[in-house]
């Protein structure tokens, strides 16, 4: 079972590498995200939503031109472990989600993903091999198109310097900076 | 001079293959971020702040543990080009930031920051050799301390399915979760 341009076990490795130990939810999300690529065209550009700020951003990160940095990734907290890849400019792509109705006889995947027993309580080895086997078989897949107010880029327009902390902002924020404002998240 | 453990030139790849393109701003905070890693003490547990979405979020990911997916990286947007480390159980670090007053004499910097001229216009091979040549004469660096609200991880509680779409959801946002409260950005 490959995960992208990766073997289970390189992507393992890559995974620990960028999000710091062999991430369940990350794992998983790797089979959602190469799900979801293998349903659109080639060639074209893609943007992704994760429906969580949890895990699955890492995996868009790691197997498609998506960061978060660059845009093409944003994360729209929907509260469920699901993503979308579509392309750019119409926002015409799919859904990956997880199928609850298909987690029969996956235990440590259902005790994992609706929180049934301690996370301390919870054998990693064992839930990573029962995602190796479950695979794309406990996902969903649909069809999606994005809102039109989801599509393009965001631009800031002009920017100078806030009158208080004396930092380059958008203008369009306000007479002074976010921050300013009082939404720092500083002492 | 060397950003994190890369030569610049390695940085340089590292952006491309993760970023997309040779990002100005990826580069800049690569300077960014392994200036305000020198200020912490090693060995401790290190939480960032990205005070934009634009491109700093990627050189925190590509230079610290710190990643969207893992939670240690978030991103607050106050439009200010700046971050912070911080330890992550009583906040206290550093936030990095570009300091206007420092900018004298680098028109490409300025050009690119301000949006004085278009994208279009602007010469990115000169614009890199500028900020390679500041490098961190530029910035600004001051110890700061989080908020308490801002520490600590963000606890989903229980998980069951929504009654509408029929995918797990955190039950503490509603009756059914916030997609299917109207907050889906899916046609």
């Amino acid at each position: 079972m490959e995960i992208g341009p990766y073997s289970f076990e390189e992507f393992l490795k890559v995974v620990e590498s960028f999000h710091g130990h062999q991430s369940p939810g990350v794992i998983l999300g790797g089979f959602m995200v190469s799900y979801a690529l293998e349903q659109l065209p080639r060639g074209i550009l893609i943007d992704a939503v994760s429906e969580t700020p949890a895990c699955l951003p890492d995996a868009i990160q790691l197997l498609t031109p998506c960061t978060l940095g660059n845009g093409w990734l944003k994360v729209i907290n929907l509260g469920r472990f699901a993503l979308s890849l579509y392309e750019k400019y119409e926002g015409k792509g799919v859904r990956v989600f997880i199928d609850p109705a298909k987690l029969d006889g996956r235990p440590q995947i259902r005790n994992w993903l609706f929180k049934l027993i301690p996370k301390s309580e919870q054998d990693r080895d064992l839930l990573i091999a029962e995602i190796r086997q479950a695979g794309r078989s406990i996902l969903g897949m649909r069809p999606v198109r994005l809102k039109r107010e989801h599509l393009g880029k965001t631009r800031r327009g002009a920017i100078s310097n806030c009158g208080m902390c004396g930092e380059p902002y958008p203008e369009r924020d306000g007479l002074v900076c976010r921050a300013c404002q009082g939404q720092s998240p500083y002492v």
